[in-house]
């Protein structure tokens, strides 16, 4: 090799970068823009790119300049470091499972998947399960592949695509925490809530409306709109590249909270990106520090942030030019009822409309859940009894017979994508975590968010997260944005006070 | 080779396809819908996925593929031994120039370009020559390339880049024949409309107005909005794939007849894409057949349809609908009206704005100087003069001292797309002598026009264009289309109808 390895290894990541850009946008496209007649057509494109930056992504070449790379490692910065820490996790997770079973689980995902679209709205669970079955087998089978080449359980070389360094051993711990605490003060706040009075503005909501108030707050907020935009999609998402990040939202005519905290919880998500470091980019330490960390970044916008009293003190005047028309009362568009009415609290069936005292045990109870899958512990024709009875146990719900609000309701199995469902929960916990830390180090935080000034948080966010992207690893990362790794306690301490305070 | 090499050569083929759907979807979001900050990472992007396919159509196993396909012609369908043709000419542009005049030519051409945005709004012939003449040079270098490998003149070499089969001795003598009848006959035109009142109706329109009636008139000429959209961009083009294409225009607030009828040319364009026959496209075979046929399309659509009287008393009381206001007389709104309105003719120094019976003059000493700079008989330096000796000649106009609205007008020339632009005026005659074919083939076309009917219309355009993508050659889909090669005398007899009938 005549040229430097960690240079040649650089450039190929940047063009694997460059044409991620490409299937970022298309993948936007399709969900926002694309008229439905161009559906076959973008899968293929989107199915082609994929196998080519697989193929580009597994070459053997890169494994070589890897290992010359590191025999070399004094050469290179403390960035260049990182990246090559990151380049070799990517080129693991490319090479640790075989073509043939990349193929065969794609295409059953994808069975699985399309036949979920229609099954789960007739609550059909029987012709699910044999499909569902062939997906589970494939990802047990990838579990064990990933498995040996990692060197880690099962179950955590799953969680490892989602979470770079993360151990169920951990999980299972500060989940237990959850699991202690929460079932006892749900009941205490939902008894609290039934005293109290909240007003409900009646709609319909012009969209336009509400698109121009969701705007006007992800610009208050920080949004940068020379590198984002705003549109609508049927699931909302955040997407596009870090150059130029795409969000969604959908609308609803008669709730207008839904769109604005997904908007402010997206928002979220786009500052992250928008914040990563520009130097880098086109390489893998660039890129956001795993999807706990990119949730709490979300889920400190719309939970910690944008829920809360001090922040509605500030939007109510704005909701309320958008949105109040002369039927409604003055005492609606106060800010104690939006407060209240954005706090709600009430176990249900449906994960993603859960608030955010319930979330975390919709979370475990899927944790535990596909765990037990992955270790041949749980058998997928067992999923809707136990299903129902951690339901029981865990929110006092009964799901028996009701599959597609129970063990049908995501999307997350049908194609494979186990290990994912914690990182929901740990970035909720990460999130109230950092806004202790952020409270502690910026003067009367609350008062500024009262006024609308979001500047000095930005930038702690900025400098102690947005600014790090994957250099340091996640423990290393909360350590330097809060002092410690992830402890509960904060999550806990940020619901009593919210709920219960 | 164990495989069949013509199957190869397919899978290949379909890969090109596929990335060039992604390369394409997003040129169309950087012109619709990208926020201004994206532009860099976008144009990055772009570079990367045109590098590549260049890389993947330049390589030395298609070739070789390419010889074996053709040592077995008979195993092949016609449709194939077509799609063979194509591929090989694909590989032939692709393999003519070396990659560093590529390169060189690519790097010049987008300085120059990006100079040019800023030049030429400030007159600034002085330092632009010098970058003009860099890529004039570099465009030399590659038509001598490119003449010796694909046996033709060298200016012939760069016309088939778009035009594949032509010659520019054919085109001179076509182009004679207009030179010799257009500046008279415009000057007659002219004096006659001197005479005509015509009213102007005053806006401002509305966009969302405009927009409302342009989608309803793509709807009607049938554009299918289940495979493709209209948004808004600076530049009206009509881009993304045949499966999903997308369309463009812009507003102008006191003029709706430019959006309008630039909104039905590109529905031209777009229903020739969307007509493309779907077995065949991911394969060369399967594209339009060069951009004189596909001008054809959208000049068919917006010169011989969309401005006749017929289709104007059509669309006349849909205009009205969407447009007029309390101000408007009853007038100004008759078809007879908006016909005259819809086809002045004037001598003016801007080829984008010309009407259709002054535009082949702009074409036309376009053509000449850039055939004249190729075989270096004309030097950059002395373009300025010779526009204006042209421009005085064609249509008595001067742009002495004047370069903007002269030389400097075009985007073309800098980034060398020298050979382009005799596709606009051969475009014009395919469309005048193809209507008189659909004329005679369909019984009263024209009632069936006035009556907004135009499914045989667009029947005998998809049987006789569309469905036959590039399966034959130009001259030979003309002859199969409208019984004989192209002829200039279909469209002056259209010309002398329309202007002075």
């Amino acid at each position: 090799m005549n040229k430097n390895p960690y240079a040649v290894l650089e450039q190929k990541f940047n063009r694997i970068y460059q044409l991620q850009h490409l299937a970022s946008i298309a993948h936007w496209d399709m969900a926002a823009m694309m008229p439905p007649g161009g559906s076959q057509a973008r899968g293929n494109a989107l199915a082609e790119i994929s196998v080519l930056l697989n193929d580009f992504l597994s070459e053997s070449e890169i494994g070589d300049l890897l290992k010359a790379s590191n025999e070399n490692l004094h050469n290179l910065g403390p960035w260049q470091q990182a990246n090559l820490r990151e380049m070799e996790r990517k080129w693991l997770n490319a090479t640790s499972i075989s073509g043939e079973l990349v193929k065969a689980k794609s295409l059953a995902g994808s069975k699985c998947e399309h036949a979920w679209r229609s099954l789960r709205p007739d609550n059909n669970w029987k012709d699910f399960q044999p499909l569902l079955q062939d997906v589970i087998n494939l990802t047990i089978e990838e579990s064990q592949q990933r498995s040996l080449a990692m060197e880690m359980s099962a179950y955590d070389s799953l969680l490892n695509l989602y979470e770079p360094g993360q151990k169920s051993e951990v999980i299972d711990s500060i989940f237990r925490q959850l699991v202690d605490f929460l079932p006892d003060f749900i009941q205490e706040v939902v008894e609290k809530q039934k005293s109290q009075t909240i007003l409900k503005p009646s709609g319909p909501f012009p969209v336009d409306k509400q698109r121009e108030l969701g705007l006007a707050l992800m610009k208050a907020v920080g949004f940068d709109f020379e590198h984002g935009r705003l549109d609508v999609s049927a699931h909302p998402f955040c997407g596009g590249v870090p150059e130029d990040v795409r969000i969604t939202t959908r609308y609803v005519n008669d709730d207008f909270s839904e769109s604005l905290m997904g908007v402010l919880h997206e928002t979220g998500h786009a500052k992250y990106e928008q914040g990563l470091p520009e130097a880098w980019r086109n390489q893998p330490v660039g890129e956001a520090r795993g999807m706990g960390i990119h949730e709490s970044q979300s889920l400190f916008q719309e939970m910690q942030i944008s829920r809360s009293l001090a922040f509605i003190k500030f939007a109510a005047p704005m909701i309320q030019k958008y949105l109040r028309t002369n039927e409604h009362k003055a005492e609606i568009w106060s800010s104690e009822n939006l407060y209240l009415l954005n706090n709600q609290v009430k176990p249900d069936f449906i994960r993603v409309n859960a608030d955010e005292v319930t979330y975390p045990l919709h979370v475990i109870l899927r944790y535990e859940i596909e765990k037990g899958l992955i270790e041949q512990k749980i058998q997928v024709s067992d999923l809707p009894e136990i299903w129902d009875t951690k339901m029981q146990q865990y929110l006092g719900l009964s799901t028996q017979g009701n599959y597609k609000d129970g063990c049908m309701q995501d999307i997350h199995w049908t194609d494979g994508s186990l290990g994912y469902f914690p990182t929901y929960t740990l970035g909720a916990m990460n999130a109230a975590q950092l806004y202790t830390a952020a409270d502690k180090a910026i003067p009367e935080l609350e008062n500024q968010i009262e006024k609308g000034n979001f500047k000095a948080l930005n930038q702690w966010q900025s400098d102690r997260i947005w600014s790090q992207a994957s250099y340091h690893s996640i423990d290393d990362l909360m350590v330097y944005a809060s002092g410690e790794t992830l402890k509960p306690e904060y999550f806990i301490n940020h619901l009593k006070n919210r709920y219960m305070g």
